[in-house]
């Protein structure tokens, strides 16, 4: 039963951002939404995040998130004084609290749940009072070490500017993440001092304190990469993206230039998907079998069935059936669906539209808030004029329907089965099944027309 | 006169696929014609796909393929019981043959031309039995060592799992690439036995029969890479890539991103050719020099002429002449042909038309079957109503003739030359040259119409 | 008081090119342009751009950029001796200078100005006859080596075919760019003899004449990488781009996916600007905070204000105001400006048109030399008719009009404030306020028709 503590009331400066350094997007979510994320294994019974720089706009956006399964509170340190300080502010939190706490920072996001529960898992163990990550850097400089014997039990840890020229060879560094027995912790944690440059309370002090204090490596040192600046933003997406790409790469996804492609680790991909080159996934996506999506598509919150091929097109929002083509240059949102063995094809908008099987809208159409039966053809350039400058209405077409070239048609809108428009036409009235609508004027032909006539002001 | 066997009847179970490995595509052929193409330098008499593992579709998909100049049989190993066991099922096919046989993977799909030459030759200069392909890995656990005296002689074969620790520092491994004197084979090839773990017949211990067996160092060891899973065939068609830039670059051809860019290598460019980033160009095309293609454009099965640019455009089985600009957001596709200077722009479409020279479809356009002279100017929004729900009818549209704004040209339709369409019209009826057609209503106003009117139910 | 002369004359065989080496593009500049650009902050007396392969092609191509704010003359070399003889030629050009000459390579355009102010300060402070720059290769294979003592005084200058196997160890190279007490030079000058392979006069030797000479490291080798092939050219624009992007993401600016991403050194962005994989931005652009770019859009010369958001669009030449929202698929250009809170949505073309507040163009429109007002809502498919086949005519539109779906406006038009346009109408003629404008025929309906009527060869 292990509670959490996450820092996260950093300001991030070098961010140069009106934003709080954890708010940050990184990939689909915020950078302390990736910490939050990552102890869904762990279940902690209570999440404390230490809110600090603009407070309020932390705690509102993480309120808004709603996949979180955590429960998390938030804890309030209205003085930065250190990460020690931070932790101080826990303790009205945790006052008959008796297990383990887990100190996280919340700008510190790729730590896989596996090295956290292997650091759990040794704290238990081998009871200690406190059991923190290290990790062995090719470059350690900056970072404090930690000085162990051959059990892992720390002996010492001593800041880089601390640290005699021996000593800076050991590159093995504390990553900042911590377990300890909180009754433990919580007796020491008053007796910090900000004997220091800055006059903070670090939180490392307490393990002086503490026995034993064991040390555990993290397997891959990238993980414990923490952000402060926009260059370390893009180096852990990467990080992100490479796990996210990996996984789907060995359940049998092709990605066609991996480096290119971006994907959410909220997607879902099935076997013998082809990811083509700038793709990018996002959201609640799933992808089934035998899809081939790409190059240069953006698909988000949205579910492609079997077999469907998607080209140069954002879809979004939106639910196609089997053995569907989009695009290229198509657009779907606004909870679209299509059926199976239809074409949406180039420059096709579909927003708040339902379309039956083998339908086809294969050029330069808009269908908005329409309802479409099964091998309706739209006839390019058709546009459902759905929207009357104060409301939107609905446009409905029977089955086999077709629509002309250039055709408008004005909602509210009902065309029965069958039904042929004609090219150029306003349709205005709802129609019976079965029949031609014709809306539009006869041709005429002046001659010899030309240059003389328009010179007349004449227009064509 | 060499025979070539290629390994192609294993599953692949890490490609997770219902797809038989060697059918993936890797750029713009499947893995195993990527083994085939590699033959082409080489000739080889006969060359004997051995397939097992959904041998149907292997050779339903190889039939498919017509670009490839060498003449291949297929052969059934219908259990799969090692690489020995393969080539014992060539021995049928081989009775009368006295040459060398080249033994490839059907998954190893980057050797080049040079390096199976090499092989042959050295194969054939020193007489030997046989001759393998080697390489020297920087990480080389997990494979075969081969041990050689100093004329490469091969020593001794050792699968890593019975490497001492002295001999695994040996970097030198087999890469399951071989050339036999058949006649020697066909002699050893009954004697092998299924003595390991796997119960498997293995290829290798056939060195052990034959004499001398002589090794080849490959030169870059990046070309044994087999294919295995989907990370693998990221890496493959990464290399290829590599390749195929590295040659266009060193002939002339200004890429910006490369790393970006995709080209099969069944393209051909022209020196001062600049591709911009993020574009893709594949199939049977051809770039003249001083075009100008992308950012984000893919062009398949293409020829553009000299000084054609595009912009985000898609351009398929189409020709573009000359000084030709084209994009952003246009699609040429079913054989569509522009002529010299033309401007294709944004969000038009030509299917199967020709068009002649200096005629422009600026904006917002789908020409499907259509035929325009020179010196046409098609009108934002003008569309051909080429398909009547049944079947598709052609445009023709005389020299210097114009289309206005959102007008549809319902085919069967001929316009003569010099004609203007005016604004809206949907023309219906063949006409003469030098005339003005107009097919659309008269303009009524309705003044103080808004919020009331449309209250009671007018439509607009 | 410092003079230049750069060294344009090659020919740059290895670029199998039509165009000069140094005219090729590497970034928002040509190589050359690039290498004036670094001279900025030095603000030399006068620069010398030693032309002679295509002159005339090098000097037309500088007199059109505009931007280059140091003033600069041509030297003509008409035979390519070597880089002596190029010099030799300057000196005409500076008969009563007295002061340093710089020279630098027209084909290395990665140098930073600080290590050129870094390498005069030197020559000053030392009063040296000569500086030169030299670089620590980690491969210095095929480079001039740079024997100096440990005051950085050169001993000696060895050609790398002419290095004992111990001096081929020193890795300290020759980088080609010089500083040079003039007189001292030009009294040298005269001196060079072709006593080489090439026959060629080679500014190196000067050194052998002068007193001191000193050598200045470049901190970063990879400065001074000279363009010669495709390849080279490839790996500048990288290199220059990392720049770029590194400048940006330390001033605030999240790039996602950064090596997708391409800036020209030219472009302005403000922090917590986001942009997205695949987007390029180009020339004269202003970026300000809060917007996102991207995926896959390409803004060029264009000035974004706050919060404005692209998605995969092209922009060039326009100006959009704050909280508008952009694509996707939409095509801005020839100075169009959109006013603040305006959505322009997905296959919508803006050329030379202007519009006011909260005014939306959401789908399938063609804007071309159109004034509309605030509030303004452009129905999907409505298409200004703006040229007539001879001249381009203006159409304005009034607060709060709004016209109907594949409506065309005939230019020159004025449609008054408060106007409805009905769907499907050709506008000709200018309308007054608040009024319902209707240019279309009324339906009609032909019951039964279908395929009977249409095998009769009526027309839809």
């Amino acid at each position: 039963m292990v509670a959490v503590a996450i820092l996260a009331a950093g300001r991030g400066t070098r961010m140069k951002s009106s934003l709080p350094k954890v708010l940050h997007p990184l990939g689909g979510r915020s950078i302390v939404e990736q910490v939050l994320h990552s102890l869904h294994s762990i279940s902690p019974t209570r999440c404390l995040v230490i809110v600090g720089y603009q407070a309020d706009q932390v705690k509102a956006s993480l309120a808004k998130v709603d996949n979180i399964a955590i429960p998390f509170e938030f804890v309030e340190q209205t003085e930065q004084l250190g990460t020690g300080h931070a932790i101080q502010q826990v303790m009205p939190y945790l006052k008959n609290f008796t297990d383990d706490l887990l100190v996280l920072n919340g700008d510190v996001p790729l730590l896989r749940p596996e090295t956290l529960q292997q650091l759990l898992q040794t704290h238990k163990e081998h009871q200690n009072a406190a059991t923190i990550l290290t990790a062995q850097l090719p470059n350690p400089q900056g970072y404090g070490r930690v000085f162990c014997d051959e059990s892992n039990i720390v002996q010492q840890i001593v800041e880089d500017r601390d640290c005699s020229t021996g000593q800076k060879q050991n590159r093995r560094i504390n990553a900042g993440v911590y377990c300890f027995r909180w009754s433990d912790l919580a007796d020491v944690l008053p007796r910090l001092q900000p004997n220091n440059n800055q006059k903070e309370y670090y939180l490392t002090d307490t393990v002086n304190f503490l026995d034993p204090v064991m040390a555990v490596d993290v397997e891959d040192y990238q993980e414990i990469l923490g952000i402060n600046d926009r260059q370390q933003l893009a180096t852990a997406f990467s990080i992100l993206q490479e796990r996210v790409k990996s996984k789907w790469m060995a359940a049998g996804v092709t990605l066609i230039d991996p480096a290119s492609i971006t994907i959410d680790d909220t997607v879902q991909i099935q076997p013998d998907v082809i990811i083509e080159p700038q793709t990018h996934l996002r959201g609640q996506t799933v992808i089934q079998s035998g899809c081939r999506i790409g190059p240069g598509s953006l698909v988000e919150n949205s579910h492609l069935d079997e077999n469907v091929s998607v080209l140069y097109s954002v879809i979004t929002d939106s639910k196609v059936a089997a053995n569907t083509r989009i695009g290229p240059y198509a657009h779907l949102r606004g909870h679209a669906t299509v059926g199976t063995g239809c074409k949406i094809g180039n420059f096709v908008e579909l927003k708040n539209s339902q379309l039956g099987d083998r339908t086809n809208v294969a050029h330069l159409s808009y269908l908005g808030d329409a309802t479409l039966g099964t091998q309706v053809n739209i006839g390019a350039g058709t546009i459902t004029a759905n929207y009357d400058g104060v409301q939107k209405h609905p446009t409905k077409i029977g089955d086999r329907s077709k629509t002309g070239a250039n055709s408008v048609l004005v909602a509210p809108l009902t065309i029965g089965n069958d039904v042929n428009i004609a090219a150029g036409s306003a349709v205005t009235e709802d129609t019976p099944d079965d029949c031609l609508v014709i809306g539009r004027a006869r041709q005429v032909v002046k001659p010899g027309w030309r240059l003389k006539r328009r010179n007349q002001g004449e227009k064509e």
